[in-house]
């Protein structure tokens, strides 16, 4: 099975136990909602290819605390839709799930996924329990407080914001746990691995700035031009359109560069570098050097 | 240290940790407000007392495991009182989290405790990893989909709803992980404490409904007569004030013949009773027998 198939049936597997028997219908329709059709799945493919780069010689305990690193991603986005946060209409091209099913089942959606992303890493890491502390411990410092994106998200109720916090906690804090829990997952030493998640948060924040200034709703997935209107803190904003995309190449080679020795270490980072490139919107493609 | 005071040191030791560092510090302060001052604290102190009554030799994780819970208990008193459920002002004799932070950091607050409480229980079983996963398994059956605390409030949004299932869900499940986390926690199997937990999460709800239409402000720490004004199912509008006062006594006896046996059942079967008789309204008691 290939990564992308593992992961969705991960998904769907903690999905159908959380729908099971006699489940109130409209809350399992809503997490159904807020997880299918699938996004790009970065967080997820990230733990598997760093517990694949690191010889893992099962990968469910990977694919499990990549599912949970999606719950939570989905967790995230479902909350700051709510009209109390940004009250967006639409997310991953479609309503978002507020707007589909109303606020109060939005905020019991996050909350169940939250519940289910600890649940899925639980059950994965069955077999292999020594490791299962250090998995919880790793996810849950990249959602929860001082420092994981329900933090980042604390930071906009706050006078005065720190960009790089903010965004380091907000998007970067689950890039990564994801490199962090593949490589735990194999029994690898989980710190080296920080470094290549948190570029990969750097990158990814400032692709999704990218796209909000320059690219078009439709690739994105929701509106476009929402940091410019609600005047959030951007990559754009502070250094201009080329001056982002010099950022993302720069970030991306240290993303590589930043791998430890492994196994697989060369093609993973080749990978990465593919990966950044994919990354940015169309209209803004680089011819390559 | 008793088990109040063991219960008091484990939450402030996790609220500690997730104020650390660069915390955001509107969220750090609406978690304190959230868990502190302490209410009646009974689902970890029944998870103490079946975790003594099994004859634990630490009692170390089941007081991680009844944090987790009373972290879960105030994340879900939080979310309900938002203003798209409840729209509560006062919790605890106090404003509600949304009324003196903000709805924002009111979700947030919610979504932290519950983050909390899974890296709570992961840390606790530290020095006993084989119960982690069944640890992390009956704490997250009791909060998550299909059957736990989400679930039942879920139930409110869905045309039909049975009173029984949905009390089961919203109240009982929480009770009934106490009990069986505690069992767990001593090295015993949880299963046959399962109908313990969920006799006192009846036995609680009922206490609760009373109190609501029964009780005054002050004592109830919230604004009473809510269920008859929202017409919210209640045991009171199902069975009356005396029907729902002999429902009470019958499940306290109930509780206490279920439980098992073990070191220490006669001193629990006593303190079940005891505890049953503190749940009334003192405008309701009645003269023992």
């Amino acid at each position: 099975m290939d990564a992308v198939a593992l992961i969705e049936a991960t998904l769907t597997t903690a999905l159908l136990r959380a729908e099971a028997g006699d489940a109130p219908p409209k809350l399992a329709a809503a997490m159904r909602h807020a997880v299918f059709p699938r996004g790009a799945r970065v967080r997820p493919r990230l733990c598997l290819a760093v517990a694949s780069a690191c010889g893992a010689p099962d990968l469910q305990p990977a694919a499990a605390a990549g599912a949970a690193l999606e719950f939570l991603h989905c967790a995230s986005l479902v909350h700051d839709d709510l009209p109390c946060f940004d009250d967006a209409p639409i997310r991953r091209g479609k309503p978002s799930v507020h707007a589909a099913f109303g606020a109060p089942l939005a905020v019991l959606t996050g909350d169940a996924l939250i519940v289910l992303a600890f649940q899925t890493i639980a059950l994965g890491a069955a077999a292999n329990p020594i490791q299962l502390a250090g998995l919880i411990g790793i996810v849950a410092q990249s959602v929860g407080m001082p420092g994981g994106i329900v933090a980042g998200q604390a930071w906009e109720s706050e006078e005065a914001i720190d960009l790089a916090r903010y965004q380091r906690a907000k998007t970067s804090a689950l890039f990564a746990a994801a490199a962090m829990a593949g490589a735990l997952s194999a029994g690898h030493n989980p710190a080296p691995w920080r470094a290549l998640g948190e570029y990969l948060g750097d990158a990814y924040q400032i692709a999704d700035d990218l796209c909000d200034a320059a690219g078009d709703a439709a690739t994105c997935g929701k509106p476009i031009g929402q940091d410019d209107a609600l005047n959030r803190p951007s990559a754009v904003a502070l250094y201009g359109i080329d001056g982002a995309l010099d950022r993302l190449d720069s970030i991306a080679e240290a993303a590589a560069a930043s791998i430890p020795d492994c196994h697989g270490a060369v093609p993973l980072r080749a990978l990465i570098i593919q990966e950044a490139k994919r990354l940015v919107p169309k209209t803004l493609a680089r011819a390559a050097a």
